[in-house]
């Protein structure tokens, strides 16, 4: 296996994500060759610079890859596994950057023999999306989840992890239950209570145009997550239903908790959970 | 009524919300006087130079009061509303910073008819609080609510909205029962949520090493209330219980009708509505 100097990294899918990988490992790889099916995107990741070329042909991209990297929602990502497998050389590390990982790893699993599968995830991201929001510091000082298979070689693993230590992140190996319980609760279900909690404003205070005026801080950060990309997460939530659903019912339980001794005027077990609960976010970020 | 540019302002509590609007207020009034119960904060303010003068005594500290604003968790303002109403002369502005405002309110009418009543609520804060904490920026660019009560004359409410403007922020007038409708969803409820999360990855994650590597922004932010202080919580959510509970079982129906969709695989109904979601936050913070 190369080292990440000497590769053509190809990535595919020139989004938010994609694209801020491209600006970030340029110059620091052989090459970066963008891959998306739309035109937009091909012209902007050029106009930007942040690849040293880039097409809407996946064929023509994978020609003389090293690494290829799949940026793309997970089902995407799932379908893109089988087109690259069918088109990627001898050696080819083949990785991903998706949200979850029992669906990708699972395709990765069918890749054929002659490649080298490994599963990603960088902990990272903005409420944009979509061609011309690549930033290159995006990555820098994320933890950049590693779910590596059965089959992936130790020098497979260590090109990951120079390609996430390359763009600024810190490398971290968990197996794909693992990660996927891990993010169920750290990052799906803030989103769906971010959500909830937009709805909830909209369906008893939205039309007093005040509200409007006082959303203060808490609001604005507890809410911002549920201004990301639907279709990223409409497939996060379809590939980890279970371990999301199992992370909102413990939450349920939590808030049913809290709102029983507000109710009770419980106040000596309302102080003693409040003040737990902030110790350990103060332990958590110091 | 005096202007404010003429007016003693005495501020009662040295903590974050009172030890920040002395500090942004000190040159823009005649005298800015703090009065704590602690001699640490009293220390404080004097040695941070957000007062001109400090005092344990409140009967001292009140002694020329033109206002007099009262920063305190919600029950000790309601304390405190009994005790400055003896003390305060002719003429004099009482206003606070608390929280909720139907029970501040409620005092205020006991006060003597010789003093002006109003209440107050800057939308703003941070999680650090007590002594020592003072930012002269933290009301600048806020939202200041001001509920006047029937009897706050004209005079009484422009001096109020004075002192917001005079510290960066916007006076918004509300009246109290339509501010701690407004609050509970978009103030308490965002507390109540960061908590709930916060005590979900207390019970499934934390256990695992690799969850305090990986929690990235949307966690971070959506806890972040989380760190606050407790005491003004406790008294916030046992003043304005019953609206709290109802945007809690408003949050609990939004959060079910998402769990569902995600459960039965309806990804139709899910897109429309963390669409509809979407757009209503960005239309919230453009």
């Amino acid at each position: 296996m190369r080292r990440l100097e000497e590769c053509t990294v190809v990535i595919v899918g020139l989004g938010l994500m994609g694209g801020s990988l491209a600006a970030a490992l340029r110059g620091q790889c052989r090459r970066v060759v963008g891959v998306d099916s739309t035109e937009e995107a091909v012209g902007a990741a050029v106009a930007d610079g942040v690849v040293d070329r880039a097409t809407q042909v996946l064929e023509e991209g994978l020609r003389e890859a090293d690494v290829v990297v799949l940026a793309a929602p997970v089902r995407s990502i799932v379908r893109l596994v089988a087109e690259v497998g069918a088109l990627a050389g001898e050696g080819c590390l083949v990785m991903d950057v998706g949200s979850t990982k029992a669906d990708v790893v699972a395709a990765m699993e069918s890749l054929p023999a002659h490649v080298e599968p490994l599963g990603g995830h960088p902990m990272c991201g903005k409420e944009v999306s979509g061609p011309g929001t690549a930033d290159a510091a995006l990555y820098r000082g994320a933890t950049f989840l590693l779910t590596p298979l059965a089959r992936t070689s130790p020098a497979a693993l260590a090109l990951g992890c120079e390609i996430a230590d390359a763009v600024g992140a810190r490398p971290l190996v968990v197996d794909a239950p693992r990660h996927d319980a891990l993010v169920a609760t750290l990052s799906h279900l803030p989103y769906l209570l971010a959500c909830g909690l937009v709805a909830t404003a909209d369906a008893t205070t939205s039309a007093d145009p005040a509200a409007w005026e006082l959303v203060a801080g808490g609001f604005r950060d507890t809410s911002r997550v549920a201004g990301s990309d639907v279709t990223m997460w409409l497939d996060i939530v379809a590939t980890n239903r279970g371990q999301v659903l199992h992370a909102v019912g413990t939450f349920r339980a939590e808030l049913e908790r809290l709102a029983w001794m507000i109710e009770a005027g419980d106040e000596v077990a309302l102080r003693a959970a409040l003040e737990g609960i902030r110790a350990r976010r103060r332990e958590m970020f110091p």
